[in-house]
């Protein structure tokens, strides 16, 4: 059973703040400064470019990529960290794209997260050829799967309203038709049980900065599943990939399996943050984990359904066809989020109108969760929000 | 004129070693580790997400690529940091190739670093088209330019030798042919006066964890000339390059300029270390550095030749065509590199045969030069290299 308590005490938290965010960006382990530090002064100040080797970076990406890949269900070796997740998209695709050369179409839905379908946007006007993104609304995606589809690339959990696609039913519906999946987990590791290999999931990407609590900018993950590791052919052909990096010589060849994934020469102080980030796992059940989300999840809609009559449920009702946050319309919903920040409660807005709210276990207690829902509650029957202060756009909500 | 004591002062160096390897990895700046425990403490911890705003995180890339700028003779506005390298390299060369649609060469030397060579090879084989990698001699570049080179892509300094190609000359032959230029400088940016502008240069990429002691895995840097920003097409479309990134719409739009060259999240931490390294620039001047790195170099061979005759100069003679690192070739070089570390001087080495010496004059003094220079004669009278320890490969040297 998980400790919560334990797990709580692992994080630095501001006092005077009921953080509702852990999707967006996770909190500061307390461990991390000193790590980070410390790699710092001995490793880099005092080991200098030694610590390539005595140190152990090089061999990070693939070691914090197998830390990952017990908490999205894939094998040893299939996952490997670095650059972001803008860049793993683009590599999936690429990679799945070669794998399916005689099909033309990449099938995604509009609850993607923008930075997916821009990517796959930038790769169809690179290659031309006819291809074509086809964007349908996420419950039209299983039906929309045809032997058209080279890959289908979704985000399980949709980062505005946080509705769970079933990877499983998805997965093996684009398997009939020879289609390859993407599955986006940014909403996913860390904050629900994964199965990417029960799933046969054929690439997976995601960010560790929210429910990984890896920092601002953390290093992103890469999985693909060994069925495809010795043939997807790599678009970022980077030395890092290469089968022998420091032989330096004049063309590409691969890494064997999972490293060709691999780019540039990894961020060191990222992935030393993300690996203090890690540890809390070694200490967690994803199953109490998702039981908890659930409750708070539960307990917040309740509430605000009860208190905040103003606010519409953006979020499926039904917890098992949703992700660990909860969403709630409304029409001056960027005000009033920022009314509820300046009153201790930081949630944040999606355009057009989303209040979202994320539900973290690790960290959150239901008498946080009580507590928020009795702020909103004033935010919206005193109309705090209606105050010029909140109105004004900032360039990240 | 620099102080050039006061600038040593900035890093902390292992007492008991002289650094000739910052060309590699630069030195701790001693205010970096107090700089990212800060961004973590105050702004990761206390702000949370908030910081994006607060702590100007959403605005590094840009700031800090306004910094860089200055030192590579580029205007403000035309340099943004994120990714690595290779990441940059595969940016600028598919913009080069979208503006020259109707030539299939890519120019390219055996001196550039791999990583360059194999992002155009992914590049190569992900577009087709006919697309070519063409790899001459260093010597024969200027000779090979033509109307069928779309674009040529060079290292301004060798990474093994040090040769210097000559960057406005180069150009001016590459500009009469139609033909753009993709100038690498991670061995230029901080080692010698670069003038982007002034030789009319297309495009330029870097790191920033040699001579820029940005630490490992530090952001890279892309310049694109202001009179091609508008029209570069970014292939690799992130949300970060996005005209409105938190408008959160369906299609991606570039962001005006050099911008739209973002891809994904920046990483905070290596982007707070990068800019307290920066500091140290203000009270630079690079002619100093170029001219304090040619009399550190010239002492050194003229050392080395008296003291090592098995050692031969790999390096051009004339500093004028040289970088700021010198490269010896021994046919035991690799050990006799391991066995000079073990005495305390850390340089490199480079396959097959080359021994790589940084010169950085920011924190290496005359007296650390006739210092490496005797303990490297005593490797070699002594053949200390001669030994098991050292013949033993790692994966990074």
């Amino acid at each position: 059973m998980t400790d919560f308590a334990r797990t709580r005490a692992f994080f630095d938290l501001p006092a005077d703040v009921i953080y509702l965010d852990g999707n967006s960006l996770g909190p500061l382990p307390k461990s991390a400064v000193q790590a980070v530090a410390q790699t710092m002064q001995k490793d880099w100040g005092q080991q200098l470019i030694r610590a390539w080797n005595s140190a152990g970076w090089v061999d990070k990406p693939r070691q914090l990529g197998d830390r990952i890949a017990r908490l999205i269900g894939a094998p040893a070796g299939s996952v490997v960290m670095g650059d972001t997740l803008s860049i793993k998209v683009f590599q999936a695709l690429s990679a799945a794209l070669a794998l399916r050369p005689d099909r033309k179409v990449i099938l995604s839905d509009n609850g993607n997260f923008p930075t997916d379908l821009y990517m796959a946007q930038g790769l169809v006007g690179l290659l031309g050829k006819g291809l074509e993104l086809r964007i349908v609304e996420p419950e039209a995606v299983e039906a929309a799967i045809d032997e058209a589809a080279a890959v289908v690339m979704l985000t399980e959990v949709d980062y505005r309203t946080g509705r769970l696609h079933d990877m499983a039913a998805i997965t093996e519906k684009a398997h009939r038709a020879g289609t390859l999946t993407i599955w986006d987990l940014a909403h996913s590791a860390g904050a629900l049980p994964v199965d990417l290999a029960g799933a046969k999931a054929d690439f997976a990407v995601g960010c560790t900065y929210k429910y990984l609590n890896g920092g601002p900018g953390a290093p992103a993950f890469i999985h693909v599943s060994p069925e495809h590791a010795e043939h997807a052919e790599p678009s970022l052909a980077g030395w890092f990939g290469h089968e022998a990096p420091f032989s330096f010589e004049t063309q590409y060849r691969p890494a064997p399996g999972i490293e060709r994934m691999r780019v540039g020469t990894p961020p060191i102080l990222g992935m030393i943050a993300l690996e203090a980030a890690l540890e809390v796992w070694d200490e967690v059940d994803l199953a109490d984990v998702r039981r908890k989300s659930i409750e708070l999840s539960q307990l917040f809609i309740e509430q605000v359904e009860r208190r905040c009559p103003a606010l519409a449920l953006a979020s499926p009702r039904d917890p098992a066809r949703r992700g660990s946050q909860v969403s709630f319309r409304f029409e001056h919903g960027y005000a009033a989020m920022q009314a509820l920040i300046a009153h201790g409660v930081i949630g944040d807005f999606r355009a057009p109108d989303i209040m979202r709210f994320g539900f973290t276990p690790l960290y959150l207690r239901e008498s946080d969760v009580l507590e928020a829902a009795h702020i909103l509650e004033r935010i919206m029957r005193e109309r705090l929000w209606d105050d010029a202060r909140y109105m004004a756009r900032s360039a990240v909500t």
